[in-house]
């Protein structure tokens, strides 16, 4: 899947993410990883002109789910099991990148990180670190 | 700050967390501690009728901001430094509860953590762990 | 399993983990949890009095293995995947408890958490949440 | 600081970490990281030939408390704050790998992740990522 294709699908499968603009989208997908970008408006600001912990942990959540459907298949039901997150400076308005490696593809499980880097000036404004449970059946259907 | 003032003051500081009929909210607090509810709706809702991930992640960010503003003052400032939150059961629409527990309290950093409960069925569907950096000047003023 | 069934089966698993006196055991197991303990020395210690961080994770992970052990069979070949653990005050040598608790016991995972205790105060020293891998065949077997 | 006045340091200040020959030390030191390398022999070794998770959880953190000597100053004092691992592989008996990288370095925080690799076929075991706590008053101490 290419990220215009993974676009597509996200926008079908959550349709409840994106206003008319998709805020979060794929920007890239290579392998072992990809990016993915949020367009940090206002509705992702907190007091202070922070965009806020919980759109940052969208854009982690997102990134492993690219992962897992650019490099396990197009399952719309695996699940995040454990995401842990630092924050650690400022996140600024405006593009927002994220880039996700996977650490491990296993057979039911995918291990991934994510550096989460503001567009401005490409400091890392958080790290997360997740798993992705992936179903038994679906890890031979073709993506 | 009982749990109606935490609630006004959260309307005030976070105006977009909430619709017109507050989406996240106190519902107790107590000595070490206070119980966050999520009424999930539509808009927290993934494929397959769980509520979402990262709607479970802003009740446990949440959790922790009551703890600080109720326990260390009422400081809008104070930021989030590290979650990490695992996902156990499928979260049901409805009223979802995060009983909150402050594991320490120190001059610079609360650590807490927070059981997440379907309204339904009381099980617990996630756990978070997380810790909040309290500025210096603050931690003196009273709430 | 009771508890001395436990230490019997880590002594005779894991007799690395302990010299002539076992440094870690199991203290209780009840329905759900157990309590593990780490009779904390010499060989604990670091600069400053204080029981190492690496004793504290090590005594975390053994609580987990006991959950797993006690609750889904006695399977020496379950793994831990995650471990997050929260250092809050300084711990002291001697008796140091932990108390665990099953967060989530499903076919192929358990989610559990562990408060760590001073013996002398009864004060929370750390905190850790985990999840171990349970391989498919031995959930059948049983403990 | 270089990895040999690094692993001098270590030898005076934590004596129990290591018999005549050192287990753990660090290899290389460079501006925004560092490497520690685990020499795993019997005493690490799980049932099944696995390097135990304390041993890879202790190289983690001593990754980061070089990271602190080496970038913050020969603060014996700063201490863990937390540490989330993610199992990913066996690790094998022989060299093990750490590579370390701050993704911040802040007055009184920082936090780094680390690869940790088996050294004989480069393989990611592990992953983790942590805090370090740095006391105020030292921070302004030439390492």
């Amino acid at each position: 899947m290419t990220a215009a294709e993974v676009n597509a699908f996200l926008r079908q499968v959550y349709p409840e993410l994106n206003g008319k603009e998709p805020d979060y989208h794929a920007i890239d997908v290579f392998p072992g990883g990809c990016t993915v970008r949020l367009e940090a408006g206002s509705r992702h600001i907190r007091p202070g002109g922070t965009v806020s912990g919980p759109s940052l942990f969208t854009l982690a959540d997102i990134g492993g789910y690219v992962c897992v459907l650019t490099h396990a298949g197009a399952d719309a039901l695996s699940v995040t099991t454990n995401i842990n997150i630092n924050f650690m400076r400022k996140a600024e308005p405006g593009p927002i990148d994220g880039v996700c490696r996977i650490l491990k593809l296993g057979k039911s499980l995918m291990v991934f990180d994510i550096d989460i880097r503001n567009g401005s000036d490409g400091l890392t404004v958080a790290h997360a670190t997740g798993t992705y449970s992936i179903p038994p059946k679906r890890i031979k259907t073709p993506g």
